[in-house]
């Protein structure tokens, strides 16, 4: 029920879904005289790989994610998170209220055994090939081994998503030198130099793009600003860029001759083919979607949500966790709070 | 002698500045054989408005801010802020290293009395219009105390700039809510909803480019991220706006005929008409350009620093502190340190 332009383009990824992948059971949350109406429109009556459960309730995107769980208990993203934690499900998709979705999920499901805090791990695009921003907004204040933790989760994420053996990490920082960053980057980074044999180092936020790690690892809010910051940059970008185009009538029709061009290149900011981001860390396989997914986002996002409880993404998580000794356990006190300089 | 281009651009955009603006008396600070080379092919031998002060080291971009004061006594920045210090000079300009900058000023010539710390003020371009961004990367780790002086130091900077008599302030946030931020963007909103009457709250970092705030208030360390970030995707965007336009012979010659509308785009994102950022806070004028600033760029800096000592951004600044109660000293402890929780 999430999502501007919900549940019609839900319902819509859904049929599609079920056509591609045969193998996939789906579980269709929300007001259910709502979803019959797109469920008849599509053809999906009696499809015997679907199900509906009614959640008559939804969270607004103008809610606060801190009491959506208190106000809402029969919320879609709330229903959701029971399934997932009753074992019902597998996975849950959704391009709904993302602080909601950690929520519910951090209360319902919990975290894996030995993740202090999930994080949401956005896939976004470098000049060449693509790179893994972890955390992308789940936690506006992290610790150290929180950053860790990102670290650790996005790599095994890489692994999935851009099939990499070993994932290049970088740490989100003011300089490319070693000593760069704030205090919770320079306790963190000779952690990461330590556990992890492909860190790179403190990456800055201009030379990510080219290339330079394929997971970049930064607190909430920081993830957060970098990411919306680059959404707020592109839609101005071509705002300007129809700006300069459609000065004239001259430059107008020279344009409209390229429009395939600025259609690959609007495409290469789309996230249409990932479909969504996942909340890794949870005890269950989580994928938020953007609040304008498109059909064949979330038709996407349900392929990446089936595709990772098959990789076992999270038995990844955890085997990794415990050999690089990065469990909440296996470290000291003062990696565990925020940084109090 | 810093920047990419040192000192040959810097001596032509000096040359620029001695004609266009005959109140302004300059004084190159740097090697000084290196500089007359220079001064000689620009034709400005001997020009009376025009002095030469030796500083035989150069900070090289790749060295430590914490280290260049102590280990390059004489380089160009260090002569420069004794220059400001002294008095000799009311402003000073450089395309040099930042961090060394920050140093060097902040140690030989402090902040305002009252102003804690001082902080980068980097001109951004929205859809329409601009805003600025401060802190663009001064201070990594900061208190309430310092995004509050921050704003009300780059409220006065934005009536200067902008020509605005009441630039709005906005905190840069993960939510465009009241509620929504990290511990230290939630401890200080309160306070700057009491102090400015100019306020809109929290911006998310994809909505500033809609132009809902003149100031964009954040910690150096997300400040400079949001910054480098824009400028890594803008670079990036043009990278892949070539790419598709020069897919084959047919969309390379039409996109030929549009090469004036990519100029006129590429602009928009140029800082060559401000030429560089103001060190807010400072006690005199101090001018960060862009390390691959061009001659163009330099002459506008030194415009810059020009118009901000004839405005008294200064006096202006310690007036306003006063007036609203954000002088250190007017702030209770717990606004003064970092945020514990």
């Amino acid at each position: 029920m999430g999502g501007d332009y919900a549940p019609g383009v839900v319902v819509e990824g859904t049929a599609t879904a079920l056509c591609d992948f045969p193998d996939c059971e789906i579980v269709l949350v929300g007001h259910e005289a709502k979803l019959r109406f797109y469920i008849e429109k599509y053809g999906l009556t009696g499809h015997p790989r679907l199900r509906v459960v009614h959640a008559p309730e939804v969270v607004e995107m103008r809610e606060l994610s801190s009491t959506s769980l208190r106000t809402k208990k029969h919320s879609s993203i709330t229903e959701c998170a029971r399934l997932l934690k009753s074992g019902e499900v597998d996975g849950m998709v959704t391009p709904g209220h993302t602080g909601a979705t950690v929520a519910a999920t951090k209360v319902l499901v919990r975290t894996l055994p030995g993740v202090d805090r999930p994080a949401l791990a956005a896939s976004m695009p470098a000049e060449r090939g693509r790179f893994i921003m972890v955390d992308a907004g789940a936690n506006t204040d992290c610790s150290p081994l929180h950053l860790l933790q990102f670290a650790l989760m996005g790599e095994v994420y890489a692994r999935y998503l851009y099939r990499l053996s070993e994932p290049r990490i970088g740490l989100l920082s003011v300089g490319g030198e070693d000593v760069k960053g704030n205090a919770l980057t320079k306790q963190v980074f000779p952690l990461m130099n330590e556990k992890f044999s492909n860190f790179v180092g403190n990456v800055e936020a201009d030379t990510i793009f080219e290339g330079i790690a394929d997971v970049l690892v930064a607190d909430g809010y920081t993830g957060n600003v970098f990411l919306k910051g680059c959404e707020g940059l592109a839609r101005s970008t071509i705002y300007w860029l129809k700006e300069v185009l459609l000065k004239n009538p001259w430059r107008k029709t020279t344009a409209s001759m390229l429009g395939n061009a600025f259609r690959e290149l609007k495409s290469k900011g789309s996230a249409e083919d990932i479909g969504g981001a996942p909340l890794l860390g949870i005890n269950g396989i989580c994928i938020i979607g953007h609040g304008s997914s498109t059909s064949r986002a979330v038709r996407n996002a349900i392929r990446v949500c089936a595709e990772c409880i098959e990789f076992d993404l999270n038995g990844r998580i955890l085997q990794r966790l415990k050999e690089t000794g990065c469990l909440a356990s296996d470290l000291t006190e003062e990696f565990r709070k925020r940084p109090q300089k």
